[in-house]
């Protein structure tokens, strides 16, 4: 499938709710789960993702749409989220990805990004040229990988709870 | 994680807003995408669950309770939705399990399961002598799988369009 503004947008918008409805509310054993060590929790996905709000997608997008000289992208910490989500709630976090998301979109649409403009590129650090077409779909799949590992996160927990059944259910060995 | 009946349902019942917040309204380029022949779309993940509904989960868990001689389960048909979801809607799709899942939940609640009935056992056709509490396990692991299934089909109609990207995010090869 190609990445077309309405298709990939329809995704980016429902991401917050998503979460929310599967995290809201649940008690800790399920929103602090991991798979192991130095693995992340539902937690930390929610909090990685508002990082990803606050400095990858739009902040790189515009870097693209400068076309300046310097379109390198400044490299991405994966890891910053531990730190910024110090203190907070889960709750805090649902809220602040969902006022970011609706803020980003709202910029992403006010752009009325033409084709010529989709092809813009950019250069990332590690993985060299790369359009805004792609940009774009990136985010789309990095939300999606996210709630996918949320809910892969939350199965795991289960993996012994379940008895023979485990050989049924691949994602308790993913 | 041991199973437990409130932690548990706390999954159950959150799995219908879950998959209305990610996949109501969504173009049918996302609810009717797949990974490939034979392989489900996000369409095809919900009729499935709302057969397990009908016919897997509460139904298995009142032949363990019946304590009866014949506590073998009926096999499962894992592609019954295929026939049962035919001429209908995702929107009437996500309706039904709703309703379904809020009946279940209500008759599993109503039952106010002791731990000594968590430990009755029905016969598996392929899989042997099972718990009830293995059984509701697997209920909550199983949706959880279905969820990243859906979040997974979905990011992988966007293995191209992400370009490089693709080795950041294992899950468009998972």
């Amino acid at each position: 499938m190609e990445f077309d503004l309405p298709t990939g947008i329809a995704v980016l918008e429902r991401t917050p709710a998503t979460l929310r409805a599967m995290l809201a509310g649940l008690p800790p054993a399920w929103t602090d789960a991991t798979e192991g060590l130095e693995t992340w929790s539902p937690f930390d996905n929610v909090g990685h993702l508002i990082h990803g709000e606050r400095t990858d997608w739009i902040p790189r997008a515009r870097i693209i749409l400068a076309e300046g000289a310097e379109r390198r992208f400044t490299p991405y910490d994966r890891f910053a989220h531990f730190r910024e989500s110090t203190g907070k709630t889960l709750g805090m976090l649902l809220d602040e990805l969902a006022s970011l998301r609706a803020e980003n979109l709202a910029t992403l649409r006010g752009w009325r990004l033409t084709d010529a403009q989709l092809a813009l590129t950019g250069e990332h650090p590690a993985l060299g040229t790369v359009t805004l077409r792609q940009l774009l779909a990136t985010w789309v799949a990095h939300d999606l990988g996210h709630i996918a590992q949320v809910a892969r996160v939350m199965a795991k927990q289960y993996r012994e709870a379940v008895g023979p059944w485990r050989e049924y259910l691949p994602v308790l060995d993913r």
